[in-house]
């Protein structure tokens, strides 16, 4: 059977796109999220999501063999492309993905797991670089409470190169988190600079979550007081100020070193 | 003396802004550059750099007493501001800013230097994450060499929030920079992943400087050679990736965890 073909940024399948792209009430209402890329359509396929409907622009490349079985095949001509491309570099490939919903009680984990855990960080930008540096450090799991934002927003699947369908990634509350650690005993490590130890001063050998608050506000007083300790990055600066993706990443990476002596 | 009113986005002032934000070749031509935001601002004037013109909005908030002394001050409305800003958030203060040519030989250096080294790396918004970095680690110099930006396009500054001010941060080519570090007898350490350490069984507690490429094609053949060591970040996920920017924060706080014991 010949695969759909679309030529007008008219049509309402091209209009669902938009709105799937920039809202997340319709991205919650539909079930349905936006994967952009042949690297990261790949990745997101490979985590056992499945593609609806899969959009592609002949003009730009072929159709990796690998899309083929997608339940639905939809050919777009470039103008159409253009328009519901989000970034300028993809390979003429656009799928529009069924969320999973995955929860605290799905996460494997192995022994002495490292988990990262983020509290209502504002920026999908910066989720998506801490996945990204997740990924890179071997992280079990980036757990995000109280999120003020979608786990699908574009923004994050794109800064995370697709380290949001290589890693575990789920959202919870706060007081489901603190639960869920304490149960699996899992020691509590918040970032935070008041009543704290510099952080490579910080036994990270076992089972350990890295907690991360907002870059202005940081943790909530919950944390603070489930916390099996304080660390702090050293601040030896003029501007005391360290963006919290690079918080994270400097954090994640200390757990590795520790970890391979 | 009142301060000259600009009421219009036509003024040639004004249109000359635009220029001067959008083009290096223009920046460079007029030795003139833009600084936003007050913090920023302050940053400029504190490390020694002269405002030869500061607009202000005064729907958007006062002149701060530290700049009254400001060669020129010109007042704007909040229609032609909201034309000239670059960023949304700022209060109202844009300045146009002398450059100052600095090079390897001003450089002032403590005993046991930690410099950052960036070869051709190619976003302004990953050079002002790292100078950020580097303030935050206490580094002596941030050097770009055979740079693909000049050093104040805005982007770096506004991604530095004014690191690139508070560090000594200097631009000379591949070969100047390597025969520096010779001279002074500082330690070369490559950022790559072949033939490589982990960075963390590498010593920095001598003069160090820690040399980073592009994300894609990393370091030249120059540097390899010239290199004392080749140090790697173990990558321990699926993607193979980290940020350049995340890469130097974790290099640059393996020298302050080693320092500080």
């Amino acid at each position: 059977m010949e695969p759909l073909q679309i030529t007008s940024t008219q049509n309402p399948r091209i209009k669902n796109l938009a709105v799937l792209q920039q809202k997340a009430s319709e991205r919650r209402r539909q079930g349905l999220f936006i994967v952009e890329g042949m690297r990261e359509i790949g990745h997101c396929t490979a985590a056992g999501f499945s593609i609806k409907e899969l959009y592609y622009c002949q003009e730009m490349g072929e159709l990796p063999h690998s899309l083929h079985s997608s339940d639905e095949i939809i050919c777009v001509s470039k103008n159409v492309y253009e328009k519901i491309a989000y970034r300028g570099s993809t390979e003429g490939l656009i799928a529009v993905v069924k969320e999973k919903q995955t929860s605290l009680a799905d996460l494997k984990l192995q022994d002495s797991p490292l988990i990262v855990v983020l509290e209502s960080v504002e920026k999908p930008g910066n989720i998506g670089a801490i996945l990204r540096s997740a990924d890179a450090a071997g992280v079990d799991a980036v757990i995000v409470c109280d999120p003020l934002t979608d786990l699908y927003n574009p923004n994050i699947i794109r800064s995370s190169i697709g380290a949001c369908f290589t890693k575990q990634f789920v959202a919870c509350t706060t007081d489901e988190c603190i639960a869920f650690l304490k149960q699996k005993d899992i020691q509590i490590l918040t970032a935070q600079l008041q009543d704290s130890f510099a952080y490579y001063d910080t036994d990270m050998r076992r089972a350990t979550a890295i907690v991360m608050g907002t870059e202005d506000k940081g943790l909530t007083d919950k944390w603070r007081q489930a916390a099996d300790a304080h660390i702090r990055i050293p601040m030896l600066g003029q501007l005391d100020s360290l963006n919290v993706s690079v918080s994270a990443a400097i954090l994640m990476y200390e757990a590795v070193r520790q970890r391979k002596r």
